[in-house]
């Protein structure tokens, strides 16, 4: 990997599946980490690979602030605060932290899915202390992670996302600058519907086949490369015909986004019943079935139990 | 094409928009075609193309009827009636045409989508009279069947479903026995459940983009290639952002299958709050709303009108 970011100073808050590849892949561009993780022992593993740790989320920004804001000699990553955070509650508590800290030129990109309303309430407290936030969700799990293969769909003031595409493109393979605060969060949550939907329907479609006396994974296979073609049918599908429902992608993130596309959906006037109902399903599966913790792929149990 | 039907005689009821490709392949094939359609205009189509052109559906299978059980002498073909037919009802009749005519050796195969109950009571009916049924709908729309590559999801008797294969071959590119009688029927439920649902996803997903203020076009770039791609991601996407909801694939055949769907479900014990949502969201927007003509991804039209 070429070392685009050599030098450039970055926090990194959030060391979990997701966020430790990328702050890895980051160092490994060159740049200077200073990162916080809430769980002592990646943080452990971050100050064995030369990652500067600090006490608090606080002490992250203090370490990138000084570099933000100077002038022609600041590189691209220079003042980049990045979120990797998984609850709205989560970032609510670092924006707490940080915002004191946070001095003009400093950009805090924020590669979590967080709530729209949120965002903006987030990205004025940033603003109002003369920095920039950058709403950058990611698609792609941690195998995209790992690979630095990660799809971005970013919002935010346009000038802000130029200067902090080099930072993107490291841990992105397909960036992509959706529009103005939030856009970012926006676009990631209609990936989310799609996906939460899709898997109910490749579910019910096997299980209907199967109660038929269909060999789902006949069935499967015939529907490849059809109109019922999609990552779902090919990924999950496979997951449910083998039952094996280890995560991957966990049900009770999953819930999270369907609550916060239901959130998004209410706040711009979308009136829809299939949300609604899918809303509902995600809630029985995850909080009365206590299947939060299966992929998301184990929403097809409903159909096999039928509770 | 080679001329793998060479003298075969084979019957075609319905000559519609998937049917009339079929049989013009069937013939180019070296097939001797005889057939019968609804319409006249069509009707005249085949007798320019040299199609021997039946007086009623029961003209088809007495003309055929000839040709089967000849024992080493019978090709593939022969013995061959294929419907292609819109409405169980539509094939309800035509059984009552064909039944007194059917004479053993004689295979009925239904490229229509048909109800799972009817396909076994229709079959059931040709049995009985010595004949076979293969349920052998398709998958690839006007354009798959023009270009003679559609997706054949078979069931029936093996042995059958072998002598056949033939047959279904110049019709299809990807040709799957999927089981016992009504098996085929199953898995085209099972994919047209996933498109219903699917199509309705993307069209939250694009219009819920659109009303937070981020354009639907960059939305569905963004989206491809992630979890969230599909066909109906790639394709009626497209639609939807273009608005153009000319047929392609009526909204009213898109009902009607959702309604065979629903029937199947409650057949074989599958209870779901999503399909039920469905078909309400399909008959509103047909029957309510009066969008049976325009091509399913006009259902797009129920989130932009709040109707």
């Amino acid at each position: 990997m070429s070392e685009t970011l050599a030098g450039h100073k970055i926090g990194f808050i959030g060391l979990g599946n997701m966020g430790w590849p990328m702050a890895r892949h980051l160092q490994d561009a060159g740049a200077e980490m200073t990162v916080w993780n809430r769980s002592e022992a990646r943080a452990r593993l971050a100050a064995e690979r030369g990652m500067n740790v600090a006490s608090d989320p606080g002490a992250v920004a203090a370490a990138v602030a000084a570099g933000a804001g100077a002038g022609a000699g600041a590189g691209a990553g220079d003042g980049v605060i990045c979120l990797n955070l998984t609850h709205n509650e989560v970032v609510a508590s670092v924006v707490d932290w940080i915002e004191p800290v946070i001095v003009p030129g400093v950009v805090v990109i924020d590669f979590g899915t967080t709530g729209y309303s949120e965002t903006l309430a987030f990205a004025e407290r940033i603003r109002a202390r003369g920095g920039q936030w950058i709403d950058a969700p990611v698609s792609g799990g941690q195998v995209g992670a790992e690979a630095g293969n990660l799809t971005i769909m970013a919002g935010g003031e346009a000038a802000t996302f130029a200067r902090v595409l080099p930072v993107l493109q490291v841990v992105g393979g397909k960036v992509t600058h959706m529009g103005a605060q939030g856009a970012g969060q926006v676009t990631k949550l209609a990936n989310q519907l799609i996906v939460a939907q899709t898997i109910d329907a490749v579910a019910q479609a096997l299980r209907l086949a199967e109660l038929a006396g269909v060999d789902s994974a006949l069935v499967r296979e015939a529907l490849r490369g059809g109109f019922a073609e999609s990552r779902i049918l090919e990924l999950h599908g496979d997951r449910m015909v083998r039952r094996d429902f280890a995560p991957g992608g966990r049900s009770e993130l999953q819930l999270k986004d369907v609550r916060l596309m239901s959130e998004l959906a209410e706040r711009v006037g979308l009136k829809s019943s299939t949300l609604a109902n899918s809303r509902q399903l995600w809630e029985h599966f995850v909080h009365e079935l206590g299947h939060g913790d299966l992929d998301h792929s184990g929403l097809f149990r409903i159909y096999e139990t039928g509770a």
